[in-house]
């Protein structure tokens, strides 16, 4: 099937992709085959469909690097504390009792909050995978998946969820029509000791996985690492051979000026959360100072509990504006580095670059058009600042994903949104105190 | 006529005044006459209309304390520059070229944007005011309106800009059924020199106005006022007699200590641009010693063109979070104390807080209506903090103003949509380079 969207401005976001005014974006079953200006008459007759997108700008579809989408349940339920008391008195205790039900029912309330919000591809690290692995089939979302565990506990039970993260992503990648990939991810430096996060290292580089983790969101999680191991996160990541297969770290706040480098030398991939670094109180990630030294960070929600939303429209947001204001410097991330950041870089944190992140003959189907009409989107002088600075995510009409639709005129086709919020309710009052 | 909402969730924003989880709003014409738990049928009957209100939040009208209104006009014209050169090479030469024509069409597209995100009450300080008080006043909106003068030029031309000012001031106060209120409004110091400042300041004694200007904004101007003058911006203004007035000061980003204890003392209220500020790089502004001291800061967008959305909601949202992640401090700015910014802090701000600002019996009915099913907002732990942290301006669907309905499920009753986005665009084309 051969469709074509014409009239809208389009967005490639290609290295040196320029914003076409007035373009079209041609797509045959789930991969894009036209990029460009409007075609002729004669040559929109070899169409299927042609779709008259006046007034939308098509870009391409946003990519959330690192999430908890089942945590969506705890959201705005214990907000405004220090981290390490949000997540040891309020988050864990909870999640503690999440079961299947729990993490299906968040899940889908994330997922739908994603695709309604303008993400495509999303990046989870949480537990009960297979149950997040079905709802991100059913959605029809793209979507990098990983166990995440924690390494603490009997060596029995460290070893059973070794054995579980890797018999997941082993199975799942490449599930839901190569749509599902997966990764190794162990939480944290400060949650799983040195050698079981070597054991990760040495399972993805025989899998032939990238890894994930969390690493220096905090100042005293920095601290702790040093009193532990006697060196920074950076360089115990380092020295434990994470960076030397495709790895992604989350948060990166506290980094001095040698690890930046160490990432750099490494092409460690960064999931900034500028959201939930704020509003945990973690800090601000010296984003500038990374762009400088050429790492290309994605964006990234991180849980809702921590956000408190998942909408990556806003996180493009906050990166335009906080490394601004922080660093007293308006030139710091200006407006198209911010919407690389939350699509073609992004895609390069997941390793998924060579399917997604831009419009550009070949590539996946992803893309999202965005109403380019509301009184905030005038005069449109500059659309990529008024994506940017100025649009919010009800302006986001339509999301495809492999070429299909999966919202349409604010509508998620393929999830019952009712169903939905009745669900995530219940499962909640069923773990509260 | 009397109305009643019923089955919210009503946010009275009262000092003490707690969420009523399932409550009532009554109105008599332009007054609140109820506010609490849902009244018996017999009392329901007293009423005109009822109206069910379930699934939705209310709260005060937002409230946008420095803005200048026209300049959306300019909206992403001139993006990411330094604010000196910014304001002398870009914005100020398209602005010389402003008539009648563009203020209207500017303001006009300003109001509906403010509507269509929640404001209900807004100040605003520029030229050709007289036509902002007829866009006001068709709008339905309330409004505190000031001629923003700057004191640069012949003494001829500084002496008509100030007899314009007061004049308009003088006509318009009270104007639009009492809607519109007035001030005087020096632009700032470093536009200003200090006796035309004291001019304004005798005047508006004089008058019994408030006052207005810009404080502190960028480090440079803090500087250049010490070289100037002798002394930081703060005792400059406290030395020409601004604080013995009424007062307010948009920004106030580069502050000591010291000055922060004269600003409480002299009880000067303080209108916080977080978005306007950081994407210009002009810096943080101390908020939460300000709040310490007992300053009660209102939240503002300033004009379009330094932000780029009026979108207050959205000013809620990063008060709410870029002090914690600035501050490292995760109790910094809680969700409830960002809230009131936005509504109580900003009538307050204005000098209104006698009229707005709360859900109290008494008050101007000045409130709206906030959808609360979206995926984003479930589960519905704590409707502060939703609105706060997870909330955008299209989950907003009713504001009303003076008891009238000006905004009813997302449409505009008030102003004709389509026309103000088409004169919007055709007003700036009239004077684009």
């Amino acid at each position: 099937m051969k469709r074509i969207w014409i009239n809208a401005v389009i967005l490639p976001m290609a290295e040196g992709g320029e914003v076409i005014p007035q373009g079209a974006l041609g797509i045959q079953d789930d991969r894009i085959t036209y990029v460009g200006p409007v075609p002729t008459p004669a040559e929109l007759d070899t169409y299927d469909e042609v779709i008259d997108a006046s007034g939308k700008a098509i870009l391409p579809g946003l990519v959330n690097t690192h999430c908890h989408a089942a945590m969506s349940l705890l959201r705005g339920y214990a907000d405004d504390l220090p981290l390490k008391k949000w997540l040891e008195e309020e988050m864990w205790p909870l999640e503690a009792r999440f079961t299947r039900v729990q993490v299906e029912a968040g899940t889908a309330l994330s997922v739908l909050e994603m695709i309604k919000s303008g993400t495509t591809c999303f990046l989870d690290m949480y537990d009960h995978m297979d149950t997040v692995g079905a709802v991100v089939t059913q959605a029809g979302m793209r979507a990098r998946l990983c166990r995440g565990v924690i390494g603490i506990g009997s060596d029995e039970l460290r070893e059973n969820k070794f054995q579980e993260a890797v018999r997941f992503a082993a199975e799942w990648n490449g599930q839901a029509d190569g749509r599902i990939t997966t990764m190794l991810a162990p939480h944290a430096p400060y949650t799983c000791p040195p050698d079981y996060i070597r054991r990760f290292v040495e399972k993805a580089a025989e899998m032939g996985l990238p890894v994930h983790t969390h690493m220096s969101e905090t100042a005293a999680e920095v601290e702790q690492n040093v009193n532990d191991y006697g060196v920074r996160p950076v360089e115990h990541l380092r020295r434990l051979g994470f960076f030397d297969l495709p790895s992604l770290v989350a948060h990166a706040v506290h980094l001095t000026d040698e690890e930046i480098d160490i990432l750099a030398e490494y092409d460690v991939k960064v999931a900034h959360n500028p959201g939930s670094n704020l509003k945990l109180g973690s800090g601000i990630a010296p984003i500038p100072k990374m762009l400088k030294k050429g790492i290309r960070p994605g964006l990234a929600t991180d849980g809702a509990a921590s956000n408190n939303n998942l909408d990556l429209l806003e996180e493009i947001h906050l990166a335009a504006l906080i490394h601004k204001g922080a660093n007293e410097d308006p030139e710091a991330v200006p407006a198209d580095t911010a919407l690389r950041m939350g699509t073609i870089y992004g895609a390069e944190a997941l390793f998924l670059n060579d399917q997604i992140g831009t419009l550009e003959t070949g590539k996946k189907a992803d893309f999202i058009t965005l109403d380019l009409t509301g009184p905030h989107m005038q005069p449109l002088h500059d659309v990529r600042s008024h994506i940017v600075y100025s649009a919010s995510r009800s302006d986001i009409q339509d999301v495809y994903i492999d070429g299909k639709a999966i919202m349409r005129n604010r509508e998620c086709l393929t999830l019952d949104e009712e169903k939905i919020r009745y669900e995530a309710v219940q499962a909640f009052q069923a773990i509260a105190k």
